[in-house]
């Protein structure tokens, strides 16, 4: 091995929960580990449909343009431009490879080595990946039940750091489960308009809300917002199509990275999503049944909690998203926890996997994905995990 | 604009290719430019059936391991073992978003800023865009009627370059044409084992050969070749499916790397893929149907350029791929020659846009591309550009 690739194997570390999903790919264990959306879910027969449709001629099947199909970015724009004070250009939107293609060219494009980013903690561990890769500098600020600490990032401010730009999932978090405030987000993009930093704001569960509509996005407040977003949780993850709403040059230089990245996307699954995305009334009802029936498996774990762990451990209400956040009372190690669990069929994420450095709690913490399963299911894999923590 | 984006922006250069492809997307406009295969020869009607044999389930449209399908990544391993002395083992595929996909990940891993990276001149652009991005330091070897003068790389290595790797597109070069030689593979295999460098042997072209088979891969006598190869030249570019045949230690860096680019591919399309290539009999006779197809158009365009240029300009000799590449003997640049021939209606590609340096004689050379259109419309796609030239 070459010293190169060693100290770059050295720096990346591997997703603990893409190599958790390997593990527990045997169909007798219950996933409450990856953030997958429930298959039968999935609206198979509307996208049948559609790629039969864009298979009609094998323009869908040629290359297309860098920045995304013409028709999906239109329409992309149209739903991006409802929230905001000003319409959203089609020029200013990008396709992406999923949402996290879009976070990974960002970083490229914005990112020197050693520059300074700020995350939440815990954190989404595919930033993390990311900025690793980058070589950034990574600073973290805490969250709670209102999302993340603006008053900490403001002392961080205060104190000289300097990000280039600050990373959120502002709505239902990934692993957290929380929402940012309207009050911290209007902070939030006070400072950034201060201080001179891009928010990057990950939003890929904004329309997945159980118990009422969140607050607007941060890019509806302010255009140092540089938006992502997707369709893998509410259409598929397989259609691999994310989009960014940035500003027009940060924009144009994504395009130029996102050229020697992979030259372009699939038109084929472009062309999909973008009929689906614009029959507005087949999607609206769609989503409504997401809710119902995610929102239902929502509050079935929250119950199954309840029953089988009492004072033990705490669910974090759940708002929306797919995670619910599990914090144990009594010194339980999610790491060792993790290892009996699988023995006793069900996986879930250690909160070690979210800490960027020492996290507090994160030893104590885990995360519960609930949109995969059925309730039927949720019950017996809550069942199982209390088993494994009274063994 | 940031000093770090204006610096990035001044860093990458928009692929010439891309953009022509954005102006002359004009249905008037006979284009040679875009290494765009002819949708009427993407076996539309199979990859339908495929796909919905796929949708029988939600399955294919769940996330799908970051490596690839195992299935896909089973028949790659098959192909690949045909031409080797040793079998290629599974574990030593990737699956990639395209062979581009590939590099560019190859780069994340292998490039620090400043190290040294060899590519032929004149050079794929793809390539340079990756290198650009990463900071390598980019020394060029040129190429002739064998493919890369590895004389030459010899005499570099000789006064003390080190090069990460050397970067060949091996077989059907774009945008020159020409096919590494036998006794050359073996030089330049000889060099890296002595020399201590990777070859990345990118092939997307090998299969599309018209005057007779080509020789084995870079791949077939070293383990030191990382090889790129793709289906968007014999299926369809929309599936997006690259892979990577890479020594153990640099596949599991390219995976981690990869988690953090876009977490996975398309399952949907990995699927797709995965039962085209297995079907043997209907591949082999669905490539051959390509072969004579397009080896046809190839001698089509080289009477043309006979019959409407005379000694004026000279097309190399075509033995596959998808580029002929056009020079000039009496002091044109093509450069002015794509405005005048814009006008005209007819697009190519002029061969500043392969150059890394002053490629010597860039300015008087073009790429045509044959596959896209039909031997009648090459006619008078070179009919036309006669009458750009004379005009």
């Amino acid at each position: 091995v070459s010293p190169v690739l060693a100290r770059r194997m050295a720096a990346l570390r591997s997703s603990a929960i893409r190599d958790l999903l390997a593990v527990t790919a045997r169909p007798e264990v219950i996933g409450l580990a990856g953030g997958l959306p429930d298959p039968n879910l999935v609206p198979l027969q509307r996208i049948r449909d559609a790629t039969m449709r864009a298979l009609v001629t094998a323009d869908a099947l040629q290359y297309t343009e860098t920045a995304g199909l013409l028709a999906l970015r239109e329409v992309i724009a149209d739903r991006e431009s409802a929230y905001r004070p000003c319409r959203v250009d089609v020029a200013d939107v990008a396709v992406t490879h999923g949402s996290q293609q879009g976070l990974s060219l960002l970083a490229q494009v914005l990112v020197d080595p050693g520059a300074t980013v700020v995350v939440e903690e815990p954190a989404y561990p595919g930033a993390l990946q990311v900025l690793r890769a980058a070589q950034a500098r990574i600073v973290t600020v805490p969250l709670d039940e209102d999302g993340m600490r603006v008053d900490l990032l403001a002392d961080l401010l205060e104190s000289g750091e300097r990000p280039v730009f600050v990373h959120t999932v502002s709505t239902f978090h990934n692993p957290r489960g929380v929402t940012l405030s309207v009050s911290r987000r209007r902070e939030l993009v006070a400072l950034a308009e201060r201080f001179g930093f891009y928010v990057v704001e990950d939003d890929p569960y904004g329309e997945l809300y159980y118990t009422g509509r969140p607050p607007e996005p941060v890019a509806a407040l302010s255009d140092r917002v540089i938006r992502l977003s997707s369709v893998s949780k509410i259409l598929a993850p397989a259609l691999r199509v994310g989009w960014m709403v940035a500003p027009r040059e940060i924009r144009a230089a994504v395009e130029l990275v996102k050229q020697g990245a992979d030259l372009c996307d699939s038109r084929l699954t472009q062309q999909v999503v973008a009929e689906l995305l614009a029959d507005g009334p087949w999607l609206d009802e769609h989503v409504a049944g997401l809710r119902a029936d995610y929102g239902r498996r929502a509050d079935t774990l929250g119950a199954a909690v309840r029953r089988e762990f009492g004072d033990t451990a705490t669910l974090s209400p759940i708002g929306g998203g797919m995670f619910g956040w599990l914090e144990f009372h009594d010194g339980t190690d999610t790491d060792a926890l993790l290892t009996a669990a699988l023995g006793r069929g069900v996986a879930f994420v250690p909160g070690s996997a979210f800490a960027v450095g020492g996290g507090a709690g994160a030893g104590a913490s885990a995360r519960l994905c609930f949109t995969t399963n059925t309730a039927d299911r949720l019950d017996e894999a809550v069942a199982r995990l209390a088993a494994a923590h009274d063994c």
